[in-house]
């Protein structure tokens, strides 16, 4: 007899079907003359409910071994279900218990616990129906991401998580190193490390981003994108910032602003319908009992064509609105997440696309305009969170990119490569970041960024 | 007018369409009073052929723009191809070249590269045959391993980059870290680094494996998976090491070692059907000009149901096996590459899954067999690769574990969280990993790893 998922059973299950299942028990009722079991495999938040009768081989035993946390295989037949909440049930003709989980030391007793405790528990945290739901989805985004640039001819590339440069000023940079902290080899002068004995021959750091190399891939297969982990090693304890997380970085040849803003707002659109599509029990769990707007975001951004504005356009209009905000607007100065919020959230009441940033506010590999003063950038941003998408058309232009690099303090030739790519075959082209702990966080509503990886990286925290 | 691939031009394209393209020139062959350009944009290996008449726009301007590894844009209508080699070409009506390639500087220029030569421009090779091919089919298996997980319902996993568990005696480990290296903080008593001070609150390493990390998980959802990046910092300097590689690591509870070999040989073959439906000109070219063998090698995988034998009895056949092998054969010695071979080429002649090693050269997380003497584990041995694949069913047993890491100098309090899974709900289970480079390596028949991955990573050398 085949083992089916638990999701697939209270799906298609048909009543009279003989099957066996296997998985953990959430809870026991013990009633006269039989119980009633409920069982969870992590396919899906729901559990299937099992009836024991007390005619069973072993009756007795099993109730004793069948507690919170417990991994049984059971056979039975599939009944109706009496009960209400469910269709169907398992009446078991069998049970077996593979571990029991004595209810003295299990830390995971049916009651709420906080989602810090959970978090000093994150060998366990996913056999909770917050954490199973959370990683679900996440699951689904992932498969989401890849189906929609696969649909499309673009080839996921690998670009380096160890790398040479540190010249992207992205951020602070973790050191990788194989040196023996504690004797590290020093120059014949004694006055600086000998980074020529380390492993790679110099200096060594986790990326921050992938984009350059993505860049070089683009001009070879024209449509590429990038993901997998990124790194900085900011000292900051919020509950946005992640020391490791995972980043989606497409790159599009031939590509202007206008394709990568067009890209960008499918993308996000494909991203919610699937998880809505495929997760919407987790997704209505989310709504029930994390944030009762998580619904209704998702649906905005499915259904809503993305409004686009220049920044000085949006700094003009948050210059006019009856709102005291806590940071000044003024043309020059980044935009703060509460002017990103009121755009998206107050003022157009969906998600916005905020184009052609100053200069001084962003990166060097920017497209410069024609006004000289401002850069082909754009920012998504969305409701309830603010920026979630971050891109731009880069500069291809061989001697503008020189100059924007020297006018920032960065020497050309750390990145000889990358001017390479405008010196033979340059083409226009343009891409965009997507933090993905900050998708699924803004998808499920979960309120701090350490509860949708499962294993968070924090400062003085990387446990398990 | 759309701008089309193409790959689906070459395919789809009828005469009398009219279409843009954009890509990159591979040739120019310049006639009397029209010229031939091979436009290639990475969607396929086959450039599109593309006809330039004397009487268009700029034409002579055009003909000296258009060297090897301009970018340009043609609008023009396809028709029937008089030449071999092609079923259709491109009419071009007008183009307009984006960047040229000046064809003193531009490294290259069509002839035969070396691939060591092609590595020290690692941000223009892949605008050649080979790597265009490579890359395209490390596309596909990525693809392909993502499907075959996702429609049997496992979810992908992100198991931490940076982790502080340095007790899996996997490897030499990378340090990760946020000091200064030249003043590297010291305790009170000036004898050690202070670790305390670190960004992690303690000493911090790249990952060997997500396979502790993804056994938490199997423990929550049943079936999971990993695809990420790992680390070795091993001063190898041969074809077949990287300090960085990507590793696919299922995790599958409630399974013992043979559903562990089901999965594994229904998973190999997967994946090399469908590289070999997808990819079919790119492995018709490995097999034409790298390795006369890898149609065959795919084949003999997708073809044939794999040998399973014990290490015990490989070791019987290895001993009689009319062959001077260069290291001895006898129980308790591991496995050598020339012995995985022989089982794999000379006898099976088709992929062998060995299991039941011996204790003494396996991990402590494997299943102990009753005979105290061999582990559950098992290995792929390919013909004209060797191992391929390495798994085991796990030990579920909280005493046997514990036992174990004794045994083998561990700590078990090191890894309490790994210990609690067998304390509460243990289960049956079992996985294996998967070497991503080697794979591809495998499938494309290239001499050196460090040509299947983008930017490679190994002693002395992290460029790009």
């Amino acid at each position: 007899m085949m083992t089916r998922r638990i999701v697939d059973i209270l799906k298609n299950g048909q009543p009279d079907e003989s099957l066996t299942i296997q998985g953990w028990v959430r809870t026991k009722r013990d009633l006269k003359g039989f119980a009633f079991i409920e069982i969870n495999d992590g396919s899906s938040l729901s559990n299937l409910q099992v009836v024991l009768n007390a005619e069973m081989p072993e009756y007795e035993t099993l109730l004793k071994q069948l507690n919170t946390g417990a991994s049984v295989e059971v056979d039975g037949v599939l009944v109706p279900s009496q009960g209400k909440g469910q269709r169907i049930e398992l009446q078991a003709k069998t049970a077996k218990v593979y571990g029991e989980a004595d209810p003295e030391t299990y830390p995971l007793q049916k009651k709420r616990h906080s989602f810090e405790f959970l978090r000093t528990i994150g060998h366990l945290r996913s056999r909770t129906n917050s954490f199973g739901a959370v990683f679900r989805v996440r699951n689904a985004c992932a498969t989401a991401i890849h189906q929609f640039f696969q649909e499309r001819g673009f080839l996921w590339v690998h670009t380096p998580i160890i790398t040479r440069s540190d010249c992207e000023g992205a951020g602070e940079l973790f050191t990788v190193t194989s040196f023996d902290l504690n004797k590290v080899p020093k120059t014949e002068q004694q006055d600086d490390v000998d980074y020529a004995q380390d492993f790679f021959g110099g200096k060594a750091y986790l990326t921050v981003s992938g984009q350059l190399e993505a860049e070089i891939m683009a001009m070879a297969f024209s449509n590429v994108y990038t993901f997998g982990p990124t790194f900085r090693a900011e000292n900051s304890n919020t509950s946005r910032h992640l020391a490791e997380f995972w980043m989606v970085e497409p790159e599009m040849a031939f590509c202007d602003l206008h394709g990568d803003m067009d890209l960008a707002e499918a993308f996000l659109q494909h991203v919610f319908k699937y998880v809505m599509e495929t997760c919407s029990e987790d997704m209505e769990f989310f709504n029930q009992r994390i944030d009762d707007s998580v619904l209704a975001t998702a649906e905005n951004i499915i259904n809503n064509e993305f409004e686009r504005i220049t920044y000085t356009d949006a700094i003009a209009l948050l210059e006019k609105a009856p709102v005291n905000f806590e940071y000044p607007v003024s043309w020059g100065l980044d935009l703060q997440s509460e002017h990103e919020r009121y755009l998206a959230e107050q003022l157009f009441k969906k998600p916005a696309i905020v184009t052609d940033y100053p200069t001084g506010i962003k990166a060097f590999y920017m497209r410069l305009n024609d006004d000289q003063k401002t850069v082909r950038a754009m920012d998504i941003l969305a409701p309830k969170i603010g920026e979630i998408i971050g891109g731009s058309q880069r500069e291809e232009r061989l001697d503008v990119l020189t100059q924007r690099m020297q006018s920032q303090g960065l020497n050309p030739d750390d990145l000889w490569w990358y001017l390479d790519l405008r010196r033979f075959g340059t083409v226009p082209h343009a891409g965009f970041g997507l933090g993905f702990e900050r998708l699924v966080q803004f998808m499920t509503g979960m309120g701090n960024i350490r509860d949708v990886i499962p294993f968070p990286r924090t400062p003085l925290s990387a446990d398990f």
